[in-house]
């Protein structure tokens, strides 16, 4: 079992999502992320997926979902040929005495604090998920309130893309 | 038509997210960005949904929503209460000649380099809609390869928290 990165362009529209989602359920794979975005067409969008499970199965699901109409291109994504990167936003309680040994650690992360009040201090932090996961590993014994996280989104390195006119 | 942020905690498994999809798609709103990730419980997953609409027909699918057997809590949330984030990837054409002036651009809006060719430079940018479209608007004149983007993900400020023990 390993993880697999789907880009997939799409039509930018309502039920699309819907669709590409289904696929997956019915076939009872778990996603172990999801990105939507916006791409340089608004008429198209971006749907970055991460699933757990072997070759074959991937293989498969990458071709049921390129008969869903709306799916204009896809491609399955290796780890070591693309730049992929996800955003994490963590609120963690801190005191006046504990403050600034987060601020340490968020400084040694590059992260960023968006967030402040007298009890809590919420940080942004940008990577892969084994980044985010070792800053979240640090923190905790201060004591997390709450995590939020976008999926993971990725594109080629180099001049390799997934364009339309191509 | 304002734009309107659902904070969605629900039960980590296949079906789910299928079935908040679908909830959008039947009633015809289109989804402008989704992000679905882990939390501090690794039953329990946030799916971020921003969706564009009327006050009456946001409140009448997030009382749908809550209806969904693993929908575990949700909030609807103003934008003047949250702290708010997505991250894109840019792919933009340089040439020897060019590059340093979209390394400019890049510094000024605090984004980073992560991978770079003879011809390309892909940058990670964080932030609002806002502050991802001014950065797009000024390196579109060099070209734009590709972009890919998370979705947006939003925490509330301060002390205010959606979790689950409260």
């Amino acid at each position: 079992m390993e993880k697999y990165t789907l880009s997939v362009l799409v039509e930018n529209n309502p039920g699309v999502l819907s669709r590409v989602v289904g696929l997956f359920s019915r076939r009872g794979f778990n996603i172990h992320s999801l990105s939507v975005g916006t791409t340089q067409d608004p008429h198209v969008s971006r749907i970055t997926i991460e699933v757990i499970g072997d070759a074959s199965t991937v293989e498969q699901v990458s071709k049921q979902l390129s008969k869903i109409m709306e799916v204009i291109k896809l491609k399955t994504l290796r780890d070591s040929e693309i730049v992929k990167r996800g955003l994490a936003l963590v609120k963690i309680k801190v005191s006046p005495k504990t403050r600034g040994e987060v601020i340490e650690i968020t400084t040694v992360f590059r992260a960023n604090i968006v967030d402040i009040s007298s009890n809590t201090l919420t940080v942004e932090i940008t990577g892969h998920d084994r980044k985010i996961g070792a800053f979240i590993d640090m923190v905790e014994p201060y004591g997390i309130e709450e995590i939020a996280c976008t999926g993971m989104t990725a594109l080629e390195r180099g001049t390799n893309t997934l364009r339309l006119d191509k």
